[in-house]
């Protein structure tokens, strides 16, 4: 593999079609400017410190918890949601000191919604209090066993304690999707009135569709006016689409974690949302977050939970801008806008072309040559990626295989070449 | 971590809302029944040997594609799609040996859309020839430099001669999300009336969100009768909402390859897609392909080409069917579906508790002790799991760890109790 540079000066920045330009609308099938949506102005509460401690490999001490919360400020998420300090006595003395750190991000804890709970979370200093209760019939049968009433009356009292104390407060309902709509909208209107700044809406056990979300959030939207947060686990793949869809009708919040550690498969990855988002809305992204510091981001998390980054992860994968195929390779060379949504550069990345193997082509080979500093003509070129396509037929080239016979090849060139003259 | 069996006998299987049951209903936003929709009878064009071999890491030799396309044809896949027989002489070999199988799927090979290589498609001995061509104003300019006039002129010429051997024919663009509306609609309508089985639409470059899926598929299936395959490449993390989104619309087939392995990050994987149709069509999904094999063979897949299983794949990820916060223990083990929208059985697999955190319960303590045969409680139960909270809170636990605290806990109570005796 051989990374290159952007082959014309109007490579990928000036090119229409990369997220680095103004103008997204590389498609005719998309519209950003619908006045419900908010693709161009939403906001990240970012949730490794809470969904992603509840992930099977997590263990976060609280030195690993400072390093994460700094990192997620630095990377300009705009909430960083802690475990319940009540979950543990270092997880109440974590959150204090995590909200002692003066961050530009306001800090939130997630808490059941009660009384006690709430009191815990105001005690320790936070921005916000994230209040959830289960509202599907499983979770009211199985879990905690209340009523819609009952969880309303408790919920109101609960809003109206956690504001008088001058701290943000949001409802969310869990498994939002498999609840009853007239309770979920008699419950979210309620609270909406009781002023709180967000509603949550949560796919708990990810088996929403796209179509599922856009219309309850549609719907939603046209019943309170107050801010809308949505949280999607991603065990039917789903998790970044949803997220997309919920902002396009009218959600102001996605919840993420990095690389989405959380309750089982997890949730939409912090990285993954970017790679969307910066193809949907790339100015609001560009200058909102410091893309740049995505891998750093991912790499402190991967290491602290003892995983390995996927290698699909969309942008960081290891090749998540690497071209293989021959008639890929000839048209990146040409503009990299042909086959690539994002400009890696805009992450601080670059892209490689593949040159050893069976599918590659002579266009990728002739741009190899040049950076070997290779003369050669196009039909010597053609000649020459014949021989390497079938040294690749029969084994797996590295890219100095490849390179040694393009070397010995124009070595007989020049010997040729000399005998003629 | 403790595996558990399923806690009440009408556990997984009869609730209704695991995706085991005949009823997907479990949510009310959801309806499967549209008319268009094909969520509940789509096909599967399974792209390893095709896109997969575009995949940076792949190098198959005839003996690991032969594997691939066996263990495929078991899983039940309606199609497997080949790598174009003009890219080497072994591909050439390789086309011609799997058209020999014998497998109950039907053979495709992937060519550029002109004569020759259709040609060399039909020799092998193919079911069908999947011909493309890049629509995309890109493509046009950068890549092929030919007009739609020209390509369609091409087309119709190509598609006639396939048809003529006999052969399935389909005809897709490249990049379809970011051509001309107009121009794809003319060709997709004129190809159609050349008598093609399928269409294809592709995201080449992964930027497609599902509305825009939905908003194309779903005028294309006014203007053609044949049917429609799609391809969805994962750069923004969509791939899989995106095939949803497509089948809603009035696709009929799926382009999967294992793993998603393909250009850059790849394409929809068999497996999430899988995660995502079974919960959508449980009945549909379930008696067609043999679930069970999945992980078999993304084992075969990830060691061809000597990569890990994604720590967050849906299904087979390692901790995919793993609960470990206290609050969602405590429901699983009262009712699965409460935290679960698939029932690991369907694949084999089984689901695990975790309890060696600090964020555990004492509902799942509970749990844990009565498979140790360890009687206690249910106030013991809680003080010993604040015994396992403190502990956990220091430093990671193991299993081990645990069961070590609820023995030694156990023998305190029992020297007690004698010496209350």
């Amino acid at each position: 593999m051989c990374g290159t540079d952007a082959p014309d000066a109007a490579g990928p920045v000036s090119n229409g079609s990369h997220a680095s330009k103004a103008n997204p609308a590389s498609s005719p099938y998309q519209n950003v400017n619908d006045f419900i949506s908010n693709v161009a102005r939403f906001k990240i509460i970012e949730s490794t410190l809470r969904e992603g401690e509840q992930f099977a490999n997590a263990f976060f001490d609280t030195e690993t918890k400072i390093k994460i919360a700094k990192a997620l400020d630095e990377f300009g998420v705009d909430y960083i949601e802690l475990t319940s300090p009540v979950s543990s006595p270092q997880s109440y003395e974590d959150c204090k000191t995590i909200c002692g750190l003066g961050l530009k991000a306001k800090i939130l804890t997630h808490v059941r919604c009660n009384m006690e709970d709430a009191k815990k979370a105001v005690e320790c200093g936070v921005d916000g209090v994230d209040l959830v209760i289960g509202t599907s019939s499983f979770l009211q049968k199985y879990s905690h066993g209340k009523s819609i009433a009952i969880i309303k009356e408790t919920a109101l009292e609960v809003i109206q304690y956690v504001k008088s104390q001058g701290v943000e407060v949001r409802f969310s309902s869990e498994d939002s999707f498999r609840s009853d709509l007239v309770d979920l909208l008699t419950l979210y209107k309620a609270v909406d009135q009781a002023g709180v700044n967000r509603v949550g809406v949560a796919d708990t056990v990810g088996g929403a569709t796209p179509r599922m979300v856009y219309d309850l959030i549609r719907t939603l939207r046209g019943v309170v006016s107050c801010d809308i947060e949505t949280h999607f686990h991603d065990d039917t793949g789903c998790a970044v689409a949803n997220a997309h869809s919920a902002l396009e009708a009218g959600a102001t919040h996605i919840d993420t974690s990095v690389l989405g550690i959380g309750e089982r498969n997890g949730i939409t990855p912090l990285g993954a949302l970017m790679a969307r988002m910066v193809v949907t809305a790339p100015d609001y992204v560009i200058n909102k977050y410091n893309l740049k510091a995505l891998k750093e981001v991912e790499e402190l998390v991967a290491s602290a939970v003892q995983i390995n980054i996927p290698f699909n992860n969309p942008i960081t994968g290891f090749c998540a801008f690497t071209h293989k195929a021959g008639i890929h390779a000839k048209a990146i060379l040409a503009n990299p806008s042909t086959y690539e949504i994002i400009d890696p550069a805009i992450f601080g990345l670059t892209r490689y072309i593949s040159i050893n193997s069976r599918i590659t082509g002579w266009n990728a080979i002739r741009a190899r040559c040049e950076q070997l500093g290779l003369k050669m003509t196009d039909d010597e070129v053609k000649e020459v990626t014949a021989k390497i396509k079938q040294m690749a037929d029969i084994r797996p080239l590295a890219i100095d295989d490849t390179d040694s016979i393009l070397h010995s090849y124009h070595i007989e060139l020049q010997k040729k070449q000399a005998l003629q003259v």
